[in-house]
């Protein structure tokens, strides 16, 4: 983006006011239950009893991965984050579709591998891969993922719902996703299913952007806030490894907060179900974390309960246009 | 594309042999009627009556437009070549979701445009713009489209079904499209439509690659062949200009068959409803022509029917993963 845009003038509107002013103007139909700004569309396709999730992902060289990045993990990763925003509506992912930008001098072995970690992670969520593209993208990898999936219509969990009081939840561990887990990560997708079906969280997002920035947009949606109490964030070992092994690296906090790739579910839950939820979540599944970090408040804004008192938190992830 | 790619070595195999590879590899399910191989993707998508119809397509700056491009006629063309892809199996297409790579220094007023572009064309054709996404491409543009259709069951027409006899037909005008037409073009939606219920179409497939190409992938499915008349082709003003006016340029004939981007229809039907077809389509659609240009026959191979006699056409369009 360039200093020009960021600035947000008239002439170049700074991508947030951009994507509003976009989403406005999108062309829709009586068919779109839930359109562009939840973590996907949702449609009703007429198929008896659910509706179906829409959702689109891109990644690109040198931003999401590296040259060297292992090319099945490119494909895990592409597939990975446009499963986990259908598992972050509780949904069932069906089809996906691909298009690759291919580099110059690129290598088909290299195009195999890929694909290889997208059918992988296809197969064990029972997706099929119904169609691909490639063009040619000369000094850079990128991939853009497409997936439809369904949701029994009266299991979907929107992002819109959170209200005062709830507790706020998340699964997995939180922050320092850069020394690996943004590559390797499982998407909730079971999980998700499973808490829509036992629990219904009243509202429902994944960690992509970082905890204080997606947890903002359940907030926003609900015109409320939240209170965290910075001792029961799972935080991953990794953030608070390169915090102590660099000045120069975030504070274990703010990147449990900030860091982003966390894919993860975070949801809100009225407190009454904690004691029950987290007995059987964890019977169910024994091995993925699952911790209630704090609650809903009817004040906006995001506080952290911190050993020495109690702190506003202003800033947020980055802003994407869905 | 390396030159060390296009040799088709063992280790880095041609594209076509590539695709193949990859197509027999994807990920699959019960649900999937056609996969990849077709111009979309066909899905029991649990709708009553209905298939789904599953297709993406990517565009790159500098090679499917240039940087001077109007970003209305980007847009246009990034979902019309989708939607194109939708007419060839005589759907309806119902939802679209856009990825767009931005580079370095790109303007919010272009990313608007492009919309605009995008918003009206979808508009048109009650589409329904279901999401976007934005990520960084430094160097240049590149949109990603996705959309899903629908076509009653009984009236999809694939790419399969040609049988010898048949006649090959075209609707529009074929070659010379660089000159404008490619940005331009409005999708047969409701030529195919149409088609379909009155005359449904033996095979169908739309012309992006240029007609010997992709009238080859229906003779392929049919293992069959063609007889074309070279005075039955509705060849582009354009591409006779641009051959009277440098030695360099194709000749209208091979501009016709090679050009591509063409956005038009191909399609099959028995010789028998010929002439009811040509009265009909003329006075259901009086500005968009239409054209018999020749025949199915059982002997493989492309034969055109010249002043001097039959010669055969070996030459192939590119060949895309899809």
């Amino acid at each position: 983006m360039s200093d020009e845009t960021k600035k947000g003038t008239a002439k170049s509107p700074g991508e947030f006011e951009l994507i509003t002013r976009l989403k406005t103007k999108l062309q829709t139909n009586d068919s779109v239950i839930v359109g562009a700004g939840d973590d996907c569309a949702v449609i009703d396709a007429s198929v008896p009893g659910k509706w179906q999730l829409h959702k689109t992902d891109g990644m690109v060289e040198g931003v999401h991965f590296t040259r060297e990045t292992a090319p099945e993990k490119v494909g895990h990763k592409a597939l990975g984050r446009a499963l986990s925003d259908i598992a972050a509506m509780a949904g069932s992912p069906r089809w996906a579709m691909i298009t690759l930008g291919l580099p110059d001098g690129f290598d088909g072995e290299m195009v195999e591998a890929i694909y290889d970690g997208i059918n992988r992670l296809a197969k064990r969520h029972e997706v099929a891969v119904v169609g691909g593209e490639t063009v040619s993208n000369p000094e850079r990898l990128v991939i853009s993922v497409s997936v439809v999936g369904e949701v029994d219509r009266d299991r979907c969990v929107l992002r819109a719902g959170a209200k005062p009081g709830d507790g706020v939840w998340v699964t997995g561990e939180l922050g320092g996703s850069i020394a690996g887990h943004h590559l390797d990560f499982t998407p909730r997708l079971n999980e998700a299913l499973w808490l829509a079906e036992h629990f219904l969280p009243s509202a429902m997002i994944d960690l992509s952007d970082g905890l204080a920035g997606d947890l903002g947009h359940l907030l926003d949606q609900a015109n409320a806030g939240a209170e965290l109490l910075e001792t029961a964030l799972p935080i991953r070992r990794e953030a608070r490894l390169r915090a102590r092994e660099s000045d120069a690296a975030k504070p274990p906090l703010l990147a449990a907060l900030t860091d982003g790739e966390d894919y993860e579910l975070c949801f809100t839950l009225g407190q009454g179900y904690a004691v029950a939820l987290l007995d059987q979540f964890r019977k169910a599944f024994p091995e993925t974390p699952i911790s209630c970090i704090g609650k809903v408040v009817a004040e906006p804004g995001l506080k952290i309960q911190q050993k020495d008192g109690t702190k506003e938190f202003a800033t947020r992830g980055f802003v994407h246009f869905q």
